[in-house]
């Protein structure tokens, strides 16, 4: 018996790196064995942000639907599906849009944030307004009850639990309201230490292979006071120190100890952590070579998922229809 | 051959009244004979300002069929269809929020009007703001050459054009520019003298048996100076003669003469009108009786125009995902 249903989704905006692994999706592995999990390609999502250029958004979302699989997601125990297959999201999110207030969109607080983080981007639309809306519906159409989130999108999850609680007076009990899970992300910074980001170009992909990655781990800065490999090293502004807290984590204390005694050069602690997290990193390499090497399957997954996300969201609109006494046919 | 594709909707909040008539639909009844129409029950939009009470909907969507059956819109001539059992309004409402400019829509003339007006509705939502953008997916999605519209919803067919032009430019050339076929409306002012105006209490509904027309002109208000019959009339303060020049138009000069002479009663002159009106007005009542005997009709007719509409509105959307470039499936 499962413990409840969990949906969650992620924007196909390029290939995943290991922030967004540890933030979100190493959590939903775990999660599919315990739950009823229904996890989404948020592509109408992405527009929000890039609909002035979409060239990419098909190779986007089957490198998303290939990170979600080689990462483990596993189609036999959770439905992997593309938001924009699914069209009564837009439905439902017409409908919501009609009974949620301005003000909890403009007062939202990463709306403004956001706003003023994208100024390179034409993003005052309309659309980039409401996507709490369009989040509300994608959660709500599959009367979830629970979604992974970390602290910083428990405002947004608010959000679709007060447009729940609204519709639900307004009309009738139809929406439960979804519980956060809240998931304490593990946190990798860049190769540089700054915050992992594309925009840095100090990413590790999923996707890199295992040369790749020990390439990129010996480029990885260290701590910029250690000249010599006997001169004492402050493993806590280390980017090689929190890589070995993720992979590493019973040699901690010694790397600690000989880090901060002068015990060990960092050539010799990178290629120790870039073993290490080739042993974790190498599964979801090959889950990948093996995925690509059979390109039908991708799709097979995201059909079946879209199936199983359909009859499920049909059968939500059939009610809200009703609750709304807009059910004519 | 047909001289292009006509869209046009009305929301369902009522018995149409002689002024709805006159305004919008005595038009659309001559359009299908020359154009290929589509016209619509806006059940989505009449949630814009009337989601926070949904019980008379259903009804409102079949007297609202009704009504545009009776007034002789012929189903073998045109597609009437409900808004709402074309799922691809929503999808297209949502495309169009991503391109469509907050500013857009905030500055749109009719928005802060509405606003004011509906003081006693609870309608800053995010929905009332947006449904122009509704609007545009309502038009655009047919690719609807001409929209019949009066000189005051004008900006709103201009805000559909800028869409239609923004997306075209965004992505490419999908949309037509809808072109407006501007209606001069016969004005019927209200019983009373004042607008006809559910809220007044003062309307003729296209539903209303001749014996109620008749009742009802025998209570117009007339020129109140006049006292008794031989007193000199003005016609252009009365009501009956306002009506008298939409169905009684030859004689509208010896009216305007004996009532300006003092040559004839009010009495009289609204006896006349009656009859005139009843002379126009049985064959919609008639209508009415013959599809009121025949209920599986309303269904059947709105069916069929559900299924013409659908056909292009999914064409429509694979040009538009195509275009989007989000055609994964
Ligand atoms: S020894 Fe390891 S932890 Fe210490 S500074 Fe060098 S790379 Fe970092
Ligand atoms: S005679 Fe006719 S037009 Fe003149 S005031 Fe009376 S009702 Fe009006």
């Amino acid at each position: 018996m499962k413990k409840g249903k969990i949906l969650s989704g992620m924007r196909p905006t390029g290939a995943l790196h290991l922030g967004n692994y540890f933030g979100a999706l190493e959590n939903w592995v775990k999660l599919q064995n315990d739950y009823d999990c229904y996890f989404f390609v948020a592509d109408w999502h992405a527009l929000t942000t890039g609909y002035e250029n979409t060239d990419d958004i098909k190779n986007n979302i089957n490198n998303l639907v290939i990170d979600f699989l080689s990462a483990g997601l596993d189609p036999e125990k959770c439905s992997i599906f593309l938001q924009s297959s699914v069209v009564e999201h837009a439905e439902l999110h017409l409908l919501f849009s009609m009974v949620t207030p301005l003000p909890w969109l403009t007062r939202c607080p990463t709306y403004k944030d956001q706003l003023a983080q994208m100024k390179d981007k034409n993003i005052t639309t309309y659309g980039f307004l409401g996507y709490p809306c369009l989040q509300a519906a994608d959660i709500l159409i599959y009367k979830a009850n629970f979604v992974p989130v970390g602290e910083d999108q428990l405002p947004h999850l608010e959000l679709t639990r007060e447009i729940a609680r609204r519709f639900n007076f307004l009309y009738r009990e139809v929406f439960p309201e979804p519980q956060p899970l809240l998931t304490k992300a593990k946190v990798l910074p860049g190769l540089d230490g700054r915050k992992m980001s594309k925009s840095y170009n100090n990413t590790i992909a999923l996707s890199d292979s295992p040369e790749d990655i020990k390439k990129k781990v010996m480029t990885m800065i260290t701590d910029p006071q250690r000249i010599k490999k006997d001169d004492p090293g402050h493993p806590d502004v280390c980017a090689v120190y929190a890589f070995h807290k993720v992979f590493n984590e019973d040699e901690v204390p010694e790397i600690e100890e000989n880090c901060k005694g002068g015990k060990i050069g960092c050539v010799q602690c990178k290629r120790n952590l870039a073993e290490k997290m080739n042993a974790y990193m190498t599964p979801i390499y090959e889950r990948r070579q093996d995925i690509l090497s059979k390109p039908a399957y991708i799709k097979e997954v995201v059909m079946k998922g879209n199936e199983n996300a359909r009859k499920i969201a049909r059968s939500t609109m059939e009610d809200v229809r009703n609750a709304l006494k807009i059910d004519w046919e």
